[in-house]
């Protein structure tokens, strides 16, 4: 298991990165997800990374449940995304538009497409009530009873500290 | 500039993540986007991180971009999100949508409301072409005329570097 990082944080964007925001971790995932990669060595020679750092990662992988291991043992051991880690995709697609708008002055290396109907893949926001897709500037952040409820909590745990 | 971690990859998700992918950058980002923060003393006390750590986020997001800094100077200096650093805020619902699936055991501490109409903001995959939303499964990556032609300079960098 990671460490709490942002422990602080009642947030779950801030959890989401206590378990995918080490260095390589969102690579190692575009990989299994997008390159069909499943083996160990696969991961190191696409990567190029430290075999320890590699190992770590999938290992947390694994732990917190993103990645299952097959039991063959040894260099024939595969890590294959679960319905958790696939579900991570959305967020490397989002990444890859916001770096293609922003980071790519040599224009888009990959599209993603969907498989079947080839059409292009995109990532957006959309309003649940009006159906339109609304300006950045008009998306805010409410706190739930949930919020409220840990708040609450964390006071009083806190207070006892004391 | 923070250095080129990912060096060996032409991948905009890579290029992204020297961007924005320090520890602490992504929160940053967030209480900018959704908590409207805009000085170094409101980001210090919300998420309680070293003033040197924020300081090299802030003066980064400054070089790559992403935020302009007044001219007050001192203590009134603000941060504001530029429309590079605004675009980001796609990625961060998506990642908080991830985290409240799978890492929220008390459930959703905040929801993204569209101001006005005040409806649930979500962030989905669409098909460009059928329209629907794609499985996830179903979702491929497929390289474009521009990476075969960074590949291609690469190789060729790589060759005259032998």
């Amino acid at each position: 298991m990671l460490g709490r990082t942002y422990d602080k944080e009642i947030c779950s964007a801030a959890r989401a990165l206590e378990i995918v925001g080490e260095r390589w971790s969102l690579l190692i995932l575009r990989n299994a997800a997008f390159a069909g990669m499943t083996r160990f060595t696969e991961f190191q020679k696409s990567l190029d990374i430290a075999p320890n750092v590699l190992a770590a990662r999938l290992d947390s992988f694994v732990e917190t449940g993103l990645m299952s291991k097959s039991d063959a043992g040894g260099a024939h051991e595969t890590y294959h995304l679960t319905k958790k880690g696939l579900d991570f995709t959305p967020v490397i697609v989002a990444l890859t538009e916001w770096g293609d708008r922003w980071a790519a002055p040599d224009g888009t290396p990959i599209v993603y497409e969907h498989e079947g109907c080839g059409g292009r893949v995109r990532h957006e926001l959309t309003c649940g009530k009006c159906g339109e897709r609304p300006r950045l500037q008009e998306v805010t952040a409410r706190k739930t009873a949930v919020m409220t409820r840990l708040q609450a909590r964390r006071g009083t745990r806190t207070a006892r500290s004391r």
